[in-house]
């Protein structure tokens, strides 16, 4: 027995089962699989599968904005930089690769599935306003070029960590490839050229 | 009667089932009542469901290959527009948003399908070589800045257009909005500064 309380025990075989199984094919009797408790004592806790991937989708974001407010970095650059590592993290090997699966499914329930939609479209939010946070820092101190327009800036790049998930997803092309020419592009359109600072 | 070959009638067919129930609901037997053939002669025509839609992306693989040959415009930076519109081109209200779907449910299959993943491998390949041949185009006439790696930037752009498509999708967001944000961009990081040519 781990000492985890049982919303971190759920959540936690939530993601393993997501893995496994993948977004359409999981089920609750899955997810009571991989948690140290019965399917029925998982029904205590959730109506239905819909209503647990909704609990572990708001359970995702709060971590995720946890560690989108821990971001650090000594230059608005450098934290730049570190919000995109940390969206894009991946190992290829690892069950990082099933889980991006699980998510790009989730994302595709948007239009059918009112709950799942309102939460990712917060995710967005919160990864634009902190893209733009960091932004405007740059811009303010003169890290960045003082032409970008922050909320466009903003919002393209979070399309593009989207179109990078999506890609490597759909395509099986590496993230890393797609990583570097996002960043290349980000540091010569963002960064002011040596020695005009 | 219309007077389509069976293929057109069939991939026709094909794309009304799948706006109306969605990839992973869609079956034999919804292809077949939008087509003017029975369940048995699609079957005669195509094994399996799987076999179909390989067939119907390999269909909109050659149909968008052609499109993105006809994109037109007098300077490179319109042809850079035109294939922004034509990748992100969609009716809020048509049938254009549930194809939509459709599409990143299929994109969520590449994992577990190779078919399907090399067919989505070579669209994005189109896609990307199309945008490197205009940037470079641009870069060679002056149009574009002489600084823009085109291979990065063809890379990034096909990464924001994808990512459009995702957010959209999963956060109901209109596609305008997020498509002028990357005009926007572009037209700042790509086009030279007025007087400077």
């Amino acid at each position: 027995m781990s000492d985890a309380s049982p919303t971190t025990d759920i959540m936690d075989a939530t993601y393993r089962a997501l893995c496994e199984h993948g977004y359409a094919d999981v089920t609750m009797k899955d997810i009571a699989a991989e948690s140290e408790m019965s399917k029925a004592a998982l029904h205590y806790h959730y109506d239905s599968k819909h209503d647990l991937l909704v609990s572990f989708l708001e359970d995702l974001l709060e971590s995720f904005t946890d560690r989108l407010d821990a971001v650090d970095g000594d230059t608005p650059a450098e934290r730049l930089h570190a919000t995109v590592e940390l969206f894009l993290a991946t190992s290829p090997e690892g069950p990082d690769r099933e889980f991006k699966t699980a998510v790009l499914e989730l994302k595709a329930q948007g239009p059918y599935d009112d709950d799942v939609r309102e939460r990712l479209a917060e995710f967005d939010r919160v990864l634009q306003r902190h893209v733009r946070t960091v932004l405007a820092d740059g811009v303010e101190s003169g890290a960045f070029r003082d032409d970008v327009d922050v909320d466009a800036a903003a919002d393209f790049v979070v399309s593009s960590l989207n179109g990078v998930h999506t890609r490597s997803v759909a395509t099986g092309r590496p993230v890393d490839e797609m990583r570097d020419a996002l960043e290349q592009y980000l540091e010569t359109t963002i960064v002011p050229p040596e020695g005009s600072r």
